[in-house]
């Protein structure tokens, strides 16, 4: 499992490459909800999110790739293709045929190339896998790895050292790569924040899994307008991590966390998608449960207005 | 004519109520536009724009005000409710009567009296006026006034001060009291460095009274989806600084206004009104003509996406 040291180590390895992204106060925000609120501004980092942060990680432990594979038409994607400018090495990013254009234009756009010919969703990983192997590239998994975990922890990491007597950090949950990895920043640097997971009601394996104490997997691919978390369970690595260091988890409703996002775009100006919106929508369902000092981390911002 | 010392003097005296908002750069959109650009961030000014400035500047000039008043609905509205609050008054603000029901909820929202019953267009400002007069409030007018001018162009001497060797400043232009106070400021300050106004081709009557050396105004209110310039024409104070201190004006079509705030939206998470987008549109149409390290005045970011 792994602990702050590797949290550390992580830091080190990027920190030539990535932003110290900053942490927001709004004082309209505050009153509106009746708390202090510290966002932490992951929209400002390279590439829109807290995934270039992993994926370097990652990528900087490998022995000379000659490339690098992701199979995701989101963030982590960009995170992949980011790691492979910086080595200098090609990306190659695997989604399924029927993505929409827009986001496989992105792909193109950043660099990536894209491979799309037959893949559905259900293959899509052993696709990745495959051309991995046969061009000899590094697969790089969006969130079970230790590397891509203690990249993510770097978040929590600057976080708590950006602000003092923080009383919890609110961490949106899919795979459990960013909660793992802040879990395991907070708990040894500040063991008294506690940590707790967001995640759409929609999509709530990983609260079943944390209460059930044992990974819990959905049979499809949820429903969400928080498409960041649109995984079926947290991984095999990030689930023990969770179980030890995280203290509890919340699940929202699709109001709260399109609520959320429309707050944050007008009293603060930060674009964040809705996934990065999931810790304040837990602040608006379950305030009363709440403390008054939190942290949000808002873990991204890549998304445009309809018709944008 | 005011002068640089007249925004020296607002500076100092607005300075401890607001931010000075930081100059935001983005590797990503300096690429797609192939320009260097410092973007002067004034969506994170207390009350989303630049307008708190000049109506604070105006406000603390008063001898003792029982209240303020303005005639806005935008903008210029919250500034005055802010400079309301900081003064301890109460403001009333005068809409016309079919004001969309959002921005009359706004208005409230922000603590001001809202007043339009029998209100118009047309005689909106005279009922302010009156308002004022009968109250013994004092009316602040949203541009035409040296106060409010000088106020404004705290924004430009915080940008040429923030910003070493820039060629040309870009500044949205409605009734003219952001690029006089800019122009002052920066003319007097950094002499050298171009000052550009923008405005919508939908809404050129200040292009055409540049190029006229008179002031000439639309006979309706222009439809454009820069809704913070819908003004008739320059002001009879803001005009002749325009003349004297700024080097150029541009039009830009709504098609690259849209195009702009929707990359300032991707590209910097930074979210910026229409208007506020009219300084990026002009390097997007104009780009041969401009210089390559341009500083743009993002004046503000109050909007919302459709639905939100």
């Amino acid at each position: 499992m792994i602990g702050i040291e590797e949290v550390y180590a992580a830091w080190r390895r990027i920190r030539p490459y990535l932003h110290r992204t900053p942490v927001w106060a709004s004082r309209r925000l505050e009153e509106q909800v009746a708390k202090r609120l510290f966002l932490k501004a992951e929209p400002l980092q390279k590439t829109g999110s807290f995934k270039a942060r992993g994926a370097l990680n990652r990528a900087l432990l490998l022995d000379r790739p000659r490339g690098l594979v992701a199979a995701s038409s989101g963030n982590h994607a960009q995170g992949v293709a980011f790691a492979a400018g910086v080595l200098g090495v090609p990306a190659v990013i695997v989604v399924p045929e029927d993505t929409v254009a827009v986001k496989k234009e992105a792909i193109r756009a950043y660099g990536a190339e894209l491979l799309d010919r037959g893949v559905t969703v259900e293959n899509r990983d052993a696709v990745a896998r495959r051309v991995a192997r046969e061009r000899g590239y590094a697969f790089i998994h969006p969130f079970d790895d230790e590397a891509v975990m203690a990249g993510q922890g770097t978040v929590g990491l600057e976080l708590v050292t950006q602000v003092s007597a923080l009383e919890a950090v609110l961490v949106p949950v899919g795979g459990g790569g960013l909660i793992a990895g802040v879990a395991t920043a907070v708990k040894a640097l500040a063991p008294d924040v506690r940590v707790i997971g967001v995640e759409p009601a929609a999509a709530a394996d990983a609260v079943a899994s944390f209460r059930a104490g044992r990974r819990i997997c959905l049979e499809h691919a949820p429903t969400t307008v928080a498409d960041g978390v649109r995984t079926l369970c947290l991984g095999e690595k990030t689930f023990p991590v969770i179980q030890r260091r995280v203290d509890d988890l919340l699940a929202v409703s699709e109001e709260a966390i399109l609520r959320a996002q429309a707050l944050l775009l007008t009293r603060t100006k930060l674009v964040v998608e809705p996934t990065g919106a999931l810790p304040l929508a837990a602040v608006l369902e379950f305030a009363e449960a709440l403390p008054e000092r939190l942290g949000l981390i808002l873990s991204g911002g890549n998304w445009a207005p309809p018709g944008v």
